[in-house]
């Protein structure tokens, strides 16, 4: 029984798309909210937690990347740019403009800091884990500590850190995949056959996540064995979302097959909706530099592009669910996909016991 | 609601691995019960349903492949040859013996003919629909006309012909992809995302298909919108099933994040467990004759291997929920999974109405 909110729904954390308004909404709606963490720096996270806390004394997720610095390599960087000089021309940019992306951090030494003295409820990590010394001091606080699986080895290698529960990301989520012990992107299965299998390897409560949008989604998780049930892209039509005008444009446009795994934008592979940079370039290209440097390159083309009103050069993240998206206040949408879903539960019992 | 059999449980034809066995069992059961027919000839085919109709009374499935057959490409299918040349070498065998594979044919006359005759109650198809005058003479016998649609656009397109049922196959699935508007085969979207989306496409009953293994696959699928659950690689472990020795050893040691897509084995993507013809070859290559010509250069190959009782040249097909299956009965499963699933969503919905 999930016994953390009162509703069994965890609103994604997503970098970029997002900060303390939606988490508030969700939270005050009776599910868990988040904030993305990766791109805040440790003043910015106090101040959005003291926003939340201002609004709501439920429980709240922050969700921390827990990834190792690349080494940097400035010809293979240099290579990139390169790539895409062909870009820079057309937009009558500079290339020396390249580099100048934002970071994506760590969880480190001033983040566990801040949580130490922030004490949230709930820390979610992606990519992983941080160092075992930071695990620990995170723990000590009395934090949950939660992080992402793509795969079943990748649940018992969590289960077995100690984790509080695990996020089955099946193939269909939207963003960057959390995988950590592999980087071939076919390893990790679709929700259907991931869920199951996680839920019966650890011992943990398993949080599904990917490719669910409404009620109906919502239904099958608790029939696969979640606790709970995830959700991302749905979110992000909402007016508490600070998802950019090209990004809420391509998401209503989108169909369930126009997404596509992509390390273009950042060197890891993230899923999001097929533009032309996709296209001309990968959506997997072996050439991007490593996680997160390949931003640097594609930033000033997007922003280029966005300022004409294209999305053609941005990071159009989305799950394989998207066309299920509606625009609705996040809090209304909360609660209201956890009626539905109960309902939707209770309807077919009463048609299968039949 | 589903009123073709007691049980809405459909077993998925599967070519090579079954026969008319699998098939009176599930029916027997009170599911609906397949026969894979593109490896038959129509007299095979007719002693086959007379095979099912002396054991049930039930509805029965015979499934075809709707694909056009390929234009011989003799450089194309000699430099693939040439590709495995290593492998004929090793094992001390003539690269003139390639080109012995079974055949795979599709839907034609004397199948039609066949049909006519037979009036089997469903006929299904893979890789779409055949010509429109052969698929009025099926619909004329009075049979219900099904199709596999692997996006919503396709799911649509099959709509738009009048079948009576679509089978959403999530990437999730086992066995050929039964796409036919895209060879992308990074267009198939997670049963999670595709399902709801193409029950909310078309108007026909919508069966789902792709990770579906046990009780809790079967609830989910009803969630999302499905009438019914096919079921596939959780039937291949079963007494009833022709399932090879080696591709029973390779569904018992496989896990999770084992499957891959693969066209090495017939040119067109299906899935199965990783061998080292995937690991060497794929498991995608560009190169491989068109389907179904490229099962001429592995058989031999496949052949010697599996002599010594080795499936590293096999076809391992599996969906990524192999790990849930069992070694049971047929019929005993189908009851089974149906019991379970009916008492697994009325104790949630006890749980979730609280």
């Amino acid at each position: 029984m999930w016994t953390l909110t009162e509703l069994p729904i965890v609103q994604a954390p997503m970098a970029g798309s997002q900060g303390p308004k939606l988490c508030i909404a969700v939270c005050q709606a009776g599910g868990l909210g988040s904030i993305p963490c990766a791109m805040l720096t440790p003043d910015v996270l106090r101040a959005q937690v003291a926003e939340i806390r201002a609004a709501t004394r439920a429980p709240f997720n922050v969700n921390f990347f827990a990834h190792r610095p690349p080494a940097p390599d400035p010809a293979r960087e240099a290579a990139w740019v390169e790539r895409l000089s062909g870009y820079y021309s057309e937009f009558g940019l500079d290339p020396a403009e390249a580099g100048k992306g934002p970071g994506r951090a760590p969880f480190d030494e001033a983040m566990c800091a801040a949580v130490e003295e922030l004490r949230p409820p709930v820390v979610s990590f992606h990519f992983g884990l941080p160092d075992e010394s930071l695990l620990a001091r995170v723990k000590a606080t009395g934090a949950q500590v939660w992080s992402s699986a793509t795969t079943v080895e990748e649940a018992r290698w969590l289960a077995r850190r100690g984790v509080d529960a695990i996020i089955a990301q099946g193939r269909e989520a939207g963003g960057h995949r959390g995988m950590f012990l592999t980087d071939d992107i076919d390893a990790q299965p679709g929700l259907f056959a991931l869920l199951p299998q996680v839920v019966d390897a650890v011992k943990v409560p398993v949080i599904a996540a990917g490719g669910i949008a409404d009620a109906r989604g919502v239904a099958a998780a608790l029939m696969l064995g979640a606790s709970a049930a995830q959700i991302g892209t749905a979110y992000l039509l909402s007016p508490q979302a600070s998802t950019s005008a090209v990004h809420r444009a391509a998401l209503k446009a989108g169909r369930d097959d126009t997404t596509r795994l992509t390390n273009l934008f950042t060197g890891r592979p993230a899923r999001g909706h097929l533009n032309r940079y996709l296209r001309e370039q990968g959506p997997m290209n072996a050439a991007a530099p490593a996680f997160p440097l390949a931003t640097g390159a594609i930033t000033p083309l997007r922003n280029h592009a966005e300022k004409t009103g294209s999305g053609e050069f941005s990071p159009l993240w989305s799950g394989e669910a998207a066309p299920l998206a509606r625009e609705e206040d996040a809090g209304e949408f909360t609660r209201r996909v956890w009626k539905d879903a109960s309902a939707r539960i209770a309807t077919i019992a009463r048609r299968t016991c039949d």
